[in-house]
């Protein structure tokens, strides 16, 4: 299992690590990029509130939008947050019950979020949230129309300040446990798509599109 | 999309609403336990930190452990927390941007975590833990000892303050786009165990165990 800092700052980042720093930039990314939903955690009357919601990323930015109406979300603008993707890819079989674990791959982001403003920077935004969990179905839809946009709050939180935890491989027994009978290993985790479902009130005519199809065929860690 | 509101106060549950009270409670369960992993959301030196962790259920009280070591777990005693607990069961592909969706199972429980004390009662609240994750597996593992037991904090929160909010379905979308070329419905989401990996280390003649084996056979939801 392995922590790896993220933050630049004097503080967190020596200059001996800047090499390590720029890999562990890319490991963030694919955290990121893998996940389809996040857990939000703001400060909500003085006490946290953990909710989930989809995301989407733009280089060293992460956004995130909700109703203008949310509380959340606007608790979410007067301080930090923070924003956790865990992607879980297997259960961990070892010999005694302490070493039980999982196998997974763990993206955690903090910071003060920004209001995005000006209507290019939001629709590129909402453009990310959407493509993140359904690629290619931007162009193909309706774009926000002016009302709308108006109803819709988008967040953009910088990348800076974030973590990457990873498991892999092997359960990690103790060795006076080697030599007994239990068994040891991992059961793997994937996430598959399954068969679109056409919505009851889908136009006769309108084929289900290559870019949700193509989704079908591949089963990837979740 | 419901809302369905658990906390049991005079606040929020007139009396009215009983029934649909030990409803609401059965979805909570229902959620808690297909769920695999949480999102603890703690509060740290005033801003919320949020990490995944893995967790178990006992009738009314949900169980967290860690190392005693872990400032996140200590935290949690001196404060409120949240713990969010959601399965993604589709994509939602609308017609237009802004109704795109997922379909899902939330679950988010609030309140002041109390430390378990008494060996019984950590070993029961472990078993559950490890059972939530890797059904039969606690009665063919060596159980804790007692320095691994003093080494692991346990807490225990009570699920009476909890929300269960579920989507499910079609794209709803704005009447006007009905006419339009694009596709809607649902792309269905769900996890499956891949083939068991033996570690590396496992001493020759153990097979793989039935209740590793079974799982997987199943290919629920996630």
């Amino acid at each position: 299992m392995t922590r790896t800092p993220l933050s630049p700052t004097p503080r967190s980042t020596p200059t001996r690590l800047r090499d390590r720093a720029a890999t562990d930039r890319a490991a963030l990314d694919a955290v990121l990029d893998a996940g389809l939903i996040c857990h939000v955690g703001v400060l909500l009357h003085g006490a946290p509130v953990v909710l989930p919601t989809t995301y989407g990323r733009i280089d060293d930015t992460l956004y995130l939008h909700g109703s203008t109406g949310s509380g959340n979300l606007r608790a979410a603008l007067t301080g930090d947050l923070s924003v956790s993707v865990t992607l879980v890819d297997g259960i961990v079989y070892a010999r005694s019950a302490m070493h039980f674990s999982m196998n997974y791959r763990s993206a955690v982001v903090h910071g003060r979020p920004v209001e995005v403003t000006g209507e290019a920077d939001r629709l590129r935004a909402l453009r990310a949230i959407i493509e993140h969990n359904a690629p290619g179905a931007w162009d193909a839809v309706r774009p926000p129309n002016k009302k709308e946009l108006a109803a819709t709050l988008v967040l953009a939180l910088d990348l800076t300040e974030a973590s990457v935890k990873i498991r892999s491989g092997d359960a990690s027994d103790d060795a006076e446990d080697l030599a007994g009978d239990a068994w040891a290993g991992v059961l793997p985790l994937q996430r598959v798509f399954g068969a679109p479902v056409p919505n009851a009130d889908l136009r006769a005519g309108i084929e289900t599109p290559t870019h949700v199809l193509d989704r079908t065929a591949t089963r990837i860690p979740m």
